[in-house]
């Protein structure tokens, strides 16, 4: 946590408590029959086991895309062929600096996961209409999955393009 | 901050640490032009000027939906008539304990803002349809906003009955 005193624009003065965060990365990883990625976990801070598209919190001076290559194939065992950048997204902007980049990931390969030793998640598939369905019925509640589920409508729905890029050969080589 | 030490499911220990938070609402406000109500807030962990569905804290032991039409009159000016649950929002589900309670309000009534004297911000009102746009082009990146994003782009297309309840009385003489 970091805490500033800061200038109002009326002239006072008042403080700001904030978390520092080095960012994160969010993928929505689409499958070629439609399904969509997602993870459960068990949330410490909402005592609650959370259904979650791969995300993972940048290393330092690690690039975004690079990142979440990395964590789709350590959590999911996923390797992606093509990604298209979706956008950022600023998680809790009233007490933290993350932005996490959401980007979408297709052409997966299914290989082996490589979780860190105290990571506890479980993966599973669902057709794309399905999770959407779940973001609207309360089934999926965090923030940066439902954030996501907007970019994901947009897209099946034809009214967002993608600028889909494959993925740069050295990623695979540095995972 | 809290910090606990947890027992994790292989024997060993770890610690979390995160924001203890009363819990939040949030307001998809919709006019009866097809508008939707919004606010231009600079935020300063993020050191930007945010796009942001209007949102504030929970007083201690207040009801969320009373919350929510107090702080929409409070920040726009806005009374509702109606109201209808979109449902929960766990914003940063590593570090953060807050919920965010997402409601739908309309039969909406414009009157006179009363900001707190340190809150600063600009009100403003957009075609849903632009609104959505901005959520799929970067221009909003603020979570709870592109949360509620889905929500309301599923209600606008039908895939979503939502259960409108009219304003209990009390709530305006509450405010």
């Amino acid at each position: 946590m970091k805490k500033d005193t800061i200038g109002l624009p009326n002239g006072r003065q008042a403080t700001r408590e904030y978390v520092v965060h080095p960012g994160a990365v969010v993928l929505i990883a689409l499958l070629p029959n439609g399904d969509v990625v997602l993870e459960r976990q068990f949330r410490y801070p909402i005592g609650q086991v959370m259904i979650e598209f791969p995300a993972g919190k940048l290393d330092p001076g690690e690039e975004p895309l690079l990142c979440g290559l990395r964590e789709l194939r350590e959590e999911t065992g996923y390797s992606a062929a093509e990604w298209a950048y979706a956008g950022p997204l600023h998680i809790a902007i009233a007490y933290s600096t993350e932005v996490i980049h959401a980007y979408f990931v297709r052409g997966l390969t299914a290989g082996e996961r490589a979780l860190d030793e105290d990571e506890f998640l479980e993966v599973f598939t669902a057709p794309a209409q399905q999770f959407l369905g779940w973001c609207g019925d309360g089934t999926v509640t965090d923030a940066k999955t439902l954030s996501c589920a907007i970019h994901l409508s947009q897209y099946l729905s034809g009214q967002r393009e993608l600028s889909w890029q494959s993925v740069p050969r050295t990623a695979g080589d540095r995972v």
